[in-house]
């Protein structure tokens, strides 16, 4: 008898649910704006919601259990939300605990990247492999963690809060409220500010000549087209997230670097610029680390939450 | 009857053997300068005089097994120095195999931050507790990692090379080859280096005007002593540490970080300094985690291969 996870990927913007095969490919499909306003118990309800109309329209046989992705800080040992700042009244709520009330199958709950990680490491680009890092660069940088076959969580659950190494001493303001991290530098919002800068103190470049406003995308394009300075732009990035990675590589020594999130759409462009930095900087033990595109796309924390429902259904403590 | 395991910790200026307790007690120790120019054979015989030593000393009953702590690079998944600096001829070399043909016991070879962050936390100043980050900072900074209960290893064995992560970019030159490196900031060379750069440019200080060699030890006596610059620089390096150590708390979310190394001798001085930063600039989860200084001092690595050598006689999968 065929068996299937449940996987739920709740976001401030989207939440989203799947059925999900053990070869991670999904049977069935759900989707709807999250009411982040509405507070806890109406949340809840969207993803009973889900999940409900998924099982009416497929009736699956066998479910190991559901797993549910959610934005951080999350405190996943204690299965409570310490406070989801796009999520209105999710404070200190007790996330696990209201879900498996709800759900006459074990669950699981993960921070959100570390559920992509797990989702890259069982279906994805890091299949088969031990050791990955990956790390999703977007309107933050994020990131999770499998080392030596286990998923590095530490206390709370939230280890690899990778955008929050610093890399500039007093640097930019960061998000967080600190200056100078990895974040700050490397993001997609981060990229686009910068490109914003550069564009209104420079000369004979297409990025924001048409007066709106300039997003990353949109430097991409430019670039494509020639743009001198959105080339520079785009290997300045290159070389900040090259410089970061290795930072990553020297602390983890994973197999691949798996890089996800909206800025990895333009992984052609930006990865030879990476991956230049690492073959040149990195020790040399670890200059033939790979980074790779994600698989799953935006896909990875939604399948990797059901991946993990798999590896507790099976008993592998992850 | 009692169990017994052998630490060896080989260094690149003295090679050390002790009998140790599964206390982390040492019964007998014994140790003598590295024949550094020799190889390895000479080095390997060097070890093994030393254990028959104290064998012929102790005559242990019960011998669980061996293990041994080396400077890297050292693939420890291998078993194979790739090429240890300090140490003449060990370039590819297979030294677990070579050990393990010299001793009657099972061989173990760990990396040497990294052992020492198993002795810290099997019998130090991280007992019991199921994450944590070693970081010594002497000569250069190096790390190793414990999360979830287990070691992070990662591909070869070679995780947690801590003080090769970027904090500067484009920064000062760095012994590995690259630039800003947190080695080149942090360590107890780096600071000396900035106490005499500052110390020559500055009236005033009392630092280097005996016009000997500038070293840490000199700072922190002269700090002691009232002197402003010297007290200066300790808060700089504080800060540089408090820096880095909250980087690798939101990359690892530790329950502690452990402090060791040469400038661990200071951590009277540096530490208010290093809370201080970590305490104001952790984000909010991870504010309370706490910088406690290396209870097994330049024992960790000894006591620690030892500690790994009883992990693995117990069949832990470390």
């Amino acid at each position: 008898m065929q068996q299937i996870a449940i996987g739920i990927d709740l976001g401030g913007t989207q939440v989203r649910a799947a059925l999900v095969d053990e070869h991670g490919g999904i049977l069935a499909r759900a989707a709807e704006p999250t009411d982040a306003l509405a507070g806890p118990d109406r949340v809840l309800a969207q993803i009973c919601g889900l999940t409900d109309g998924l099982f009416a329209a497929s009736n699956p046989a066998s479910v190991v259990g559901v797993g549910v992705s959610a934005p951080g800080p999350l405190d996943t040992v204690a299965g409570v939300a310490s406070n989801i700042p796009t999520l209105s009244g999710f404070v200190d709520f007790p996330l696990k605990a209201e879900l498996q009330k709800r759900f006459p199958f074990p669950v699981d709950l993960e921070n959100d990247a570390i559920a992509a990680a797990i989702g890259e490491w069982q279906f994805g680009a890091g299949k088969g492999l031990d050791n990955l890092v990956y790390v999703t660069v977007s309107t933050g940088i994020g990131g999770g963690v499998v080392s030596d076959g286990r998923v590095v969580r530490g206390r709370k659950g939230m280890a690899a809060h990778v955008g929050h190494m610093s890399v500039v001493p007093n640097g930019e303001l960061c998000p967080c409220g600190n200056r100078g991290c990895f974040e700050a530098y490397g993001s997609g919002t981060a990229f686009a500010r910068r490109a914003q800068m550069r564009a209104m103190e420079s000369s004979g470049t297409t990025i924001g000549s048409d007066g709106g406003a300039i997003d990353s995308r949109g430097v991409f394009a430019a670039a494509r087209d020639g743009d001198r300075l959105a080339n520079q732009l785009i290997d300045e990035e290159a070389e900040i997230l090259g410089r970061g990675f290795t930072s990553l590589i020297h602390i983890f020594s994973p197999d691949i670097i798996v890089m996800g999130g909206g800025l990895s759409h333009e992984f052609d462009r930006l990865q030879p610029g990476i991956q230049a930095y690492i073959t040149q900087w990195a020790m040399p033990a670890f200059k033939d680390v790979k980074v790779v595109l994600a698989a799953l796309d935006q896909n990875s924390g939604l399948v990797g939450a059901a991946a993990l429902a798999f590896l507790t259904g099976k008993g592998v403590r992850t």
